[in-house]
Formats: structure tokens, C-alpha cells, sequence
């Protein structure tokens, strides 16, 4: 057995973690019952599902999760587990029913995941206490998220309430899904979280990343206001402090605030150029990849949103169009990433946006973190692996790990 | 560890097992070596093997057995493991062999598993310590069986003495195998079983078998005699009463019993008409599948005979031909399902008897069995999932899930 | 949990292991941590990496292994595992390399494993404490050895300085290799292993071995000067007392030890002839498979030098080629087996030889080999599998059982 009290007492600060926490199967469960459960997690943008009884699957652990929208078009979360003998009611990934009939025995659920009175049951048998399980559920500004624990979860607009005017300017209550494409993972999913947190490996490993970001930008800023050395920092302030004049200029928001290791989502928001060149997007020459550009922007304001909700949810907004990532955990092995791409609701695809030309910078980039990443977890493998030192550039991944850390302690 | 006892102590009668009964490696070993292993197996027809030397595998759990018949014309049943370095002795599914020959170092036993002296052993080695480690084995009516014990096996005679009438008048031991088609099923063995044995699904999943049979049947008696509610089976009582009656005026016989949980076997018998309307066998619209009678039948009494030798071995015969269903546990989350249609020996195929027709019913309705076992696994998966209350219409398995937890305490 | 030291005590010498050594995963990771860890294990010939920078991995247990040659035209080895965050450093199986550039954040170490300073890490990050673990090596005429273990390895010329006077007479260290081919094979290691350190399964399962080498000789020496019956040796003593005269006559070496089940490597020496008719080589009809002799044969003597350095690496050569067998664990069920063949480093494919036919017999061979270890791994899973009497043709078996159990305990 794994005594998970003494590897965390084992960790140093500032070092990767020990090789149990990437590789041991009870360590996982422990990830998902203590930590993962207990947060909100974004699954997809409520564009998915515009109509009664659309609905689609989400896959995490081991569980499988009904997202689908009710008569009253209210977004609902059920545990795709029948009351009955337990059976998966739902098999294909998205559909659209206008109940919730297990193909099994038919029992029928409506759209609130309430049971009809299913046949031939004895006479005790008292319906309204197998209504589905229901998953928490909260859609924000269009985007929904579900919280897995049966406990209360945590309170969404304390957590999430001052994301609440950067995503209304952003306009994603009148956003569409654009493409969305998975990119399976067979590596533990803090790995693909350490990679997502730092960019001490853009240099490395993204060339094309690095063609639409100016070096020192990344330097600094590479994987939010906190990730990079204070040195880089100072140099690039000049730089970030004439865009920010300009967008207050144009009446665009600068939010920007962090929450540290401390905190439940470990959440981020900030706004930064995206080249110092002439870049309206995040597109391979910085022409506008959307003729439309989303919520309130009028005028190109140059900018990037960087949000992360936690350390598995993130959404980077052009003013354009905007990348959702998604990153779950199925097993101590297996992460699914999956990247949506989503632009106003009004925009005509290969008219007023090219699919290809939107996916381009992110397909590019995660293609390449799957790739060292699970080159990552193959070294992790070894008998000499051990917590290796983060650099300066690498101090969101630090945090990441205390984060996690006091979490699961 | 799981705490079996416990496990089964929390167990709530008229419900479905707890998780780990369906999940956990050490509960499906307990299955195999407490239960399975201490039981009657159901493995195939001699007709299989009629020559000496004939042979065909049985793979079940992690055993290998040998099924060969010897110069006497028995059938030999033994464990595929040479007693020199343990090696595979067959690798081939089924063959023919006059010896049974070591493929590794030419270790030869015949065929009643006595080793003939190897080469260059020790002057002290003793081969008739070194015979094949035998199976106990039983041929009745032509029907194998096999009892994987080490000890003394249940008294067959005793436990299945009471088929012997039935058997012989369906003429089983006159019978030849007119198709044989595999279903591997990667869910656990007690989701199968249970599948078979209510027909509360079978309006949801079995189109076609609710073609073949009648509804207010199904209800009644679908999956035998205990299997459906007090009220449909008084409803459905006259309609059997008038086909008995006609039965019994063309003197066939009309054999009923059902050995409940404290059994060993849980082994049933029963007779029931195929449906109301004029079907002579169970074919897509009722006519004969076979145009030779099998056994003591000259004329067609449109019954069908259910026969449960226990939970994982079946016959469902017709008056023309039988289908036979094996299901064989290979590991906890693997099930191999074999049917196996037969025929009167003297039947040819497509002059007698086509061999899709008379598959039809069951090739279907197992592979949509197939589909709902496996939805039916990955559901239980969840941590959501709970025993779940059964119907009036699932009494039989009610009685397999005591029956079950009765033999492995 | 298997408790190593009562299945140790209740093993009967001269049978085959208890079958949790062959099938869990607790005593493979023993057998890699106590015994395959703590010896010198045969890798390649060095002729793989001529440049400097060039490099190959040698995969075993859970571990990836760089084998590069550096500057000053030194084999190092090093664990592909970066000091920073875990990555592998190599991912393709051979290549070249100027310098050890992770692909991950582009850490970089010198062809002696050593670290360039990394950029932007804390000021008090000392890179000389994260050089690349390293692996013990030792280049012995041309043959590239490695150990794994952290501590100080078994003294190599101690194990292995007898065998320097033949090796040098066969001029391995003027070898090139001419044919690589692997042979990866779902069984445990010491299955293959045990398979092959006997020639009692010859005459069952290599018809075409059978055909090269005379039937008494494979059973007086078939696995070497230890491994077959007394009797049969005498049997075959003339013979090979004429061919040892001829081969004295001509002035060529005839070493014979063999290191018994205390030794640690249980190394081992001789000299046999082909056949008894003129084999100047192992090839399908006995003539030389490579024109230019190796090392020093100038004239054919038509023997071959069997060389053990431990059960897990082998040479088997002819005056004209050789053959190299690594045998290489991965993990319980897994072993990669990989035959290399050497010739003269002047010699020219296909003009001098032909790589089919050199490779041919063992090519041959050990594809029958895989066949028959992966039945008897099969067998090995049953419940009635038994530790099994090894004939007297086995003894070479006894005594790496011997050897084996010496050296976990």
C-alpha cells in the first residue's frame, strides 16, 4: 500500500512530484474522490446542446455523465447509471431524446431524471426515490459546468462570480461551437497539467507557437502573469503597459487577478497582447480568424483572455473566436484533452471564419505537448526518476503542485 | 482486501449485487474455485468428437481442458498442462490425436492420459505418478459435461437423474451439431446470467423473439415457470392448460420441476408452447426448422422443452432441433458465449434443414443480449451504481443471486 | 502478498519453479532488482555506434538505457530519463546525437552525461548534481556490456578476463554486425531462458537444428559440455576427442569452464564441433556462410565456440560468423528476444555473404522456440500446474534453476 501521508511529507517544494503520484492507481482514485470530485469542472459550451432533449455524454474516471436539456431548457446532469440494475442508458456520445428510456428494461425517465412508474415492480416499490442521479450543474455565460460530488458542492458565484463581466464582453452567452477535436493522452493527467502551466518549453518544442508569440512575451508571460522569472517580467512591463493603454483607450476591461495555491480552483484571469507585432488574432499571420468578432469588442483591441477556472478548465479569447481546453482524468494513464473552438453565434463557417485557420495555433500546439508528454511519463517510469527543480520560468507549475498538494492532503 | 463476508452480509434480498461482486478479481476467483468449479459443466454434444482420437478444447477461467475420445469409444477430459514442464499438450482448438504428444520435449500420454515412459529421466522417476491430471466427465444423452474439481464432484446422477426421460424423448443421444457460433461478451459472467434468465427486457430489446413468442407468454413464463408475476401467469393458464391438454392426447410428455436456491444446480425443466398461434418450432414464422422430427416426436406439438442444468448451461429444444447455450467465465470481466444448434443425426443441412433459419432467433437475440450486458457493465462501473430493485417479472433471477451467494458463503 | 522465502523453501531440486515465479509480478520485480540488476548483461556489439554521437537504447524491465559513444570514442550509457522534469531524452531506438538535448525544455548534457547550465534556473541550482545518471559499461573485444545497479557492480575482469583469449582469437573487436532481427515473445524470461539451456526439446520442435548438428552429439552436448547424460557423453567422446586433436593439430584455442550455481553469472565456455560429417559452419549445408574467416582462423575447423556469459547473453560462433542471443526482460509476460549476427568487419553483404543464409538456422530456430515457450507459459497458468521432474538432458536447467533461486534469495 501506498502511504500517501508520507510521500506527501516526502515532496519538496519547488520539485516535480515523487513517482507514485504519477503512476499509482490508488493515488488516482485519491485524485478523483478528494480532489477532482470536489470542483467544478467545465465541460462544454451550451451550444452543444441548443435544443429540448439534446444531449451528450462526458466521460470522467469511470463515470459517464448525461449533460442534456430539459422542457424548461434548463441544462441537466444525470449519472448515465440506471436505477433499476444499472445499466448505461445512454450509449452514443450525443443524440437527442426526448425521455431517458434505459434500452434495458425500458425504464423511462423524463427529462428532470424523474422515473416513471416502470411496470411489474412489487407493490412497495416507491418511484420517487429512483429518480437518476443528478450531477450538479451550473451554466455560466454559456459554458456548463458539473460538480461529481454528492456532497454540496462548492459555491459557484463565490468562486466564479468575478469572472462573470470579462466572459459577458467576450459575448459567450452568444457563442457557437466552431470544431471541436480530441486528442486522447496515455500519460497521468498532472503531466498534462505541469505542460499546460509553463511555457520553459515553447522554445523547445512549439515553433510554430513561438511564431505567432514574440519571445520575450513568452518569456514573461508564457503561461499567465505568474509564470515566468521577475527579470523577464520587468523587461516585457513596457511593452504589456502600452497595449493596456490602448485598450483602455478603445473602453475595453484588464482584469486581472490570481488565486494562489490556497484557494479551491486555483483560478486565473488576465489579458495580455497577443504579439507586438500586428496581431488581431490568434492566427498564423494575425489576420482576424473570425469576420465577427464576439460580444461587445467593435474594434480589434489586439488581446488575448487567458482563463483558467482550474487547473483542467481553461478557455484563451481572442476577440475573435476563443479555445476551450479541457483536460480529464479517465485513468491513472489515460487523460483526455479535448480543444472546442467557439465564435459568435451569427458567424457562417468558411465564410465568415475558416475552421482549419481557427484550429490552426492550438491543434498545432497540443499535438505537440501529446507528444512530450507522454515521453514525460515514460521517464517517469524509471527506477532514477526523481522530483526534478522547476525553473523561474516554471512557477505556475509549482503552484499547481502545492494546489494539489494541499488538496489531496 | 475485499471482506467477502461483509460483502454479502449487506446484501438485500430482491435486489442486485453489490459492485464489487461484478468487479473485483478475488470475487471472481472465489466465483471459480467456491462455485463454478464445484459444479456440473454443460460443455458440448459427442457428436462433436465421434471418432477416437477426436478432440476439442474447453477453456474456462485459466484452465485449458482436453475433451478427447478414447480407444473405447469414452470421452477423457483432461487438463491441458504436461506434467513434465507444464507446457500446452494441444494448441489447436479441436483436432484429432492418436496420442497425446508433448509439442515441447515429446511427453506422450494416450488417449486415457496414462504417460508412456519418456526419455533419459532419473532411474527413479515413476510415470504412473506423472498421468495427465484427469477432469471428471460425464456423458449423458450424448450431452458432455465436465466438473473441474480436484475433489469428489457433485453426484451427477443424483443432481440430473430426473432429465433422463425428457433427454431421451428429444432423442439427444441420436442428435448432431448443425452449427456452433461464439459471442465473447466482455462483461462479468453474473450480468449474463441474469440477462437469461428474466424476460422482463425482452420487449425493450428482443423484437424478434417477441415475434416468434407471445406477449402475454413472455410475461408469464418467459424465462420458465417462476420467472414472471402471479397475475400474467393466471391469465396466460389456460391457454398453456389447452396446449398440455393436446400434449398429453398425443402422448408426449409434459415434465415439470424447479430446484430452487438451496440446490446445487438450480436445475429446471419445464414445457411450454412456442405461442399461441400454430408455430411447429421456433423459427421466424413458425414452421419446421428441421424437416426430421428429433427423438420419440412423430408429430409436432408446438411446445418448446426449457432446460436449465444449472445457471450457465441451457437447452431450449424444439421438437425439430435445439438450441444449447454454454456461458464460460474466462476472467472477471470476460464471458464466453457459445451456442450450439442441433439436429436429428440423420438431418442434412440445406436439404433437411437450413442452418440460418434455425440460428436466426438466437443468433439475433444473443447478440442484442450482447449489447445490453455490456451497457449493463459499463454502468456498474459508476460510483454511482447501487443494488437495484428487481421486477415481478425478474423472480428467477432473484433466485440465482441467493442461489449464487448460498454457494460461494 | 507471495512470500518469496516459503516458496524458495518449497522448492524440490530438480524440478521446475512454483508457479508464482513465472507469473507474478512481485518476484519479477525482484529478479530484476536482486539478480538481473546486479550483472553484467551483454547489449550489442559496438560496431552498432561507430561515430561519436551515435547512439542506440537498450529497453529492459521499465528502464530505457542511451548507449552512445562520445568525443574520445568511449560507450557510455546513461538511464534516458532527464534530470529536470522526468522526460525521456531519446525516443527513437538509434541514432545520432552531438549532444543529449532533451525535446522537453531543451536541458542539454555533454556525450559524458554531464549538464550544460540549464537557463532560468534559482541561482542556487548546482548542475553538476544533474548530470545523467549513468550506467555502468565495459567494451570487451568489440562487446558492449552494461549493469544497472547504483551500487558498484561485479568486478568485470574477474567475471569475465578467461574469455578475453578466445573472444580475441574469433576477433570480435574486428567484427561488424550483419543481420539484427527481434523476436519479442509473451512469456516469462526465465521460460526462455529454460528453453534455452536444454536440448532435450530438439528432436520434438527444431527439425531443422536437428539437421545441422547429429542427433548424439545434441544429445551429449546439445546445451553444452553439462547438459546432457553421462552416458551419452561417453558415447560421444571419441568423436569429439578426433575433432579436438585435428583442431590442436591446426593450433587453435580449446577452452572449456563452466561456472556453476554459485558463481554469479554461471558463465560459461566450450568447443564443439558442427557435425560429425564436414560442417564448416552452422548453415543448412555446412559451408562457410562468410567467406573471410574471423580473427584468427585461417583454415576451417569446423567447430563452433559456445559462450555464456550469463543465462541471459549468448555467442554462438563459427569460424566464419557468429551469432549473438540477448534475452531481455520487460516485464512478467514479456521477454524481447533479439539474435544479432557478426561477421568480419572486411566482409561484404551479399559478395562475402549472404545474411539469410547465416542467419537462417537460428532465424529458424528460435521462431520454433517462441512458439513452444509461450505454450508452456499458457500451461503454466492452470491451477493443476506443478513444478515438473527435469530429465537427465536437462541438467543445464537444474542448474540455472540453482543458480536462480541462489541468487533472489
Amino acid at each position: 500500500m501506498i502511504e500517501l501521508e508520507s510521500l506527501i511529507n516526502a515532496h519538496t517544494d519547488g520539485y516535480s512530484l515523487e513517482q507514485d503520484f504519477y503512476l499509482a492507481p490508488e493515488i488516482f482514485d485519491h485524485d478523483m474522490t478528494k480532489l477532482l470530485s470536489r470542483r467544478w469542472l467545465l465541460v462544454d459550451h451550451e451550444s452543444r446542446i441548443p435544443s429540448t432533449g439534446d444531449y451528450f455524454l462526458f466521460e470522467v474516471g469511470v463515470e459517464s455523465i448525461i449533460i442534456i436539456r430539459d422542457e424548461e431548457r434548463q441544462v441537466n446532469a444525470f449519472f448515465n447509471v440506471c436505477r433499476h440494475r444499472g445499466s448505461r442508458i445512454c450509449s452514443d456520445l450525443e443524440g437527442n431524446r426526448s425521455r431517458l428510456t434505459c434500452p434495458y428494461h425500458s425504464w423511462t425517465y423524463n427529462l428532470e431524471g424523474e422515473l416513471r412508474q416502470p411496470t411489474l415492480m412489487p407493490s412497495d416499490f416507491d418511484k420517487s426515490k429512483f429518480s437518476l442521479h443528478s450531477c450538479h450543474t451550473r451554466v455560466f455565460h454559456g459554458l456548463i459546468f458539473i460538480c461529481l460530488t454528492e456532497d454540496t458542492p462548492p459555491d459557484f458565484d463565490r468562486e466564479f462570480g468575478e469572472f462573470s463581466d470579462i466572459l459577458d464582453f467576450h459575448g459567450f452567452s452568444q457563442a457557437k461551437i466552431a470544431i471541436k477535436r480530441d486528442y486522447p493522452n496515455a500519460c497521468n493527467w498532472k503531466l498534462v497539467v505541469e505542460n499546460f502551466l509553463e511555457c520553459y518549453h515553447c522554445a523547445s518544442a512549439h515553433k510554430e507557437y513561438c511564431s505567432v508569440h514574440p519571445k520575450d512575451q513568452l518569456l514573461a508571460l508564457g503561461a499567465g502573469p505568474n509564470s515566468g522569472p521577475l527579470e523577464a517580467l520587468k523587461a516585457y512591463q513596457p511593452t504589456w503597459d502600452a497595449w493596456k493603454d490602448n485598450v483602455e483607450r478603445l473602453g475595453h476591461p484588464l482584469p486581472e487577478f490570481a488565486n494562489d495555491e490556497h484557494s479551491l480552483h486555483m483560478s486565473q484571469l488576465s489579458r495580455l497582447p497577443i504579439n507586438d507585432k500586428s496581431f488581431d488574432s490568434e492566427t498564423r499571420d494575425g489576420s482576424l480568424g473570425s469576420k465577427k468578432l464576439m460580444g461587445q469588442f467593435k474594434e480589434c483591441d489586439q488581446g488575448e483572455t487567458a482563463i483558467v477556472f482550474n487547473p483542467v478548465s481553461y478557455i484563451l479569447a481572442s476577440n475573435d473566436f476563443a479555445m476551450m481546453a479541457r483536460f480529464t482524468p479517465r485513468d491513472v494513464v489515460n487523460t483526455d484533452v479535448q480543444l472546442t473552438w467557439l465564435v459568435h453565434e451569427d458567424a457562417k463557417p468558411n465564410e465568415d471564419y475558416d475552421p482549419d485557420n481557427i484550429a490552426w495555433i492550438w491543434d498545432t500546439t497540443i499535438k505537440q505537448d501529446k507528444k512530450i508528454t507522454m515521453n514525460n511519463h515514460a521517464g517517469v517510469l524509471s527506477s532514477r526518476y526523481q522530483p526534478g527543480r522547476y525553473s523561474t520560468q516554471e512557477s505556475m507549475v509549482v503552484q499547481f503542485i502545492r494546489w494539489y498538494l494541499n488538496a489531496i492532503s
